[in-house]
């Protein structure tokens, strides 16, 4: 089965050499990783297409050929994860595959965003966190917002969360194997 | 047509308020507009599901049922859009149906990536902006995520981006109205 390897892994600065080692620990466990910036073979480089629109064409025809995708939450620049990576994720869950997630943050979501917004961050009358602007701070104890979890959940995935120090934080692969394992185990297989 | 209005507008002071004044203006371009808290005949509040997974369902019933959705995309704690509606975004471009998004915010990415990094961002030997973990700042001119702008491109739709004080910025529709006649006039209306 292939497995779309999403994540903010593609900003490394050595992005080909961590879907190296994702892909082999995917095969070690009899899955075909694919990472976004692998090539297809239906989505050559266009010097006519815009680059951006190159790179989300093949992203999305890599999706549809995968039957799983192992997206890497940890918190990128705020207190949610990668943008890319949440919108594959619903994508994903919207085509009926296999959803597994993991993070290197195991903080809940409610701290981290609480954290983030500093001294901004009030209780209104009822006991809501609200930041600044009066928008409430989504509390349900979850790792992020709770359309993350839930796909997951509905997918009868698994979110994995590990506490990574931060210099390691976007490289650690501890908890991308639990996923792989999970994954090619059938656990976490589907409803 | 349903459609669906996702966007950090659920959190709010006043979310129905908001959800009224959305529903109001889709009514007037003979649409439909389904609100994420809006009720679902086949999913009632149970007391014996967590609330976090009965929303989820909630508003996983009412994407499939619209034929399109307006994501409200404007910068939520960070630089890139809220989650949940990044999610939900993806989810409606794999089902195929009409993506449309606006922000209330009119600069690029990366200048709202810069700002938001601070003094930790700096430029590599080629040029690459990068972050304190040596994590890369996309550089495509978009408004978001390529994977955001190129959803919404593949489909055919619309980003539409206004500069709004930042009083107003979670409150004025004037974008969201420009999506919502694009919609009703099946201008940005599929491929």
């Amino acid at each position: 089965m292939k497995v779309y390897l999403a994540g903010p892994d593609v900003f490394l600065p050595d992005p080909l050499g961590m879907a190296a080692r994702k892909r082999a620990i995917c095969a070690a466990h009899g899955l075909e990783g694919v990472f976004p910036v692998d090539g297809h073979p239906d989505h050559p480089e266009d010097p006519d297409l815009p680059r951006w629109l190159w790179i989300y064409r093949r992203n999305e025809a890599h999706m549809r050929e995968a039957g799983a995708i192992i997206a890497n939450l940890t918190p990128f620049r705020g207190p949610s994860a990668d943008a890319g990576t949440v919108y594959e994720l619903g994508f994903m869950r919207a085509l009926g595959r296999r959803l597994f997630g993991y993070s290197n943050v195991a903080a809940d979501f409610v701290p981290r965003t609480l954290g983030f917004l500093g001294p901004a961050a009030r209780r209104d009358a009822e006991g809501c966190w609200r930041d600044g602007q009066e928008m409430a701070v989504e509390d349900f104890g979850l790792a992020d917002n709770l359309m993350i979890d839930g796909g997951i959940r509905e997918a009868g995935g698994l979110f994995v969360r590990r506490a990574v120090p931060e210099a390691e934080r976007f490289t650690d692969l501890a908890a991308f194997e639990v996923c792989v394992r999970a994954l090619a185990s059938g656990e976490g297989g589907g409803r």
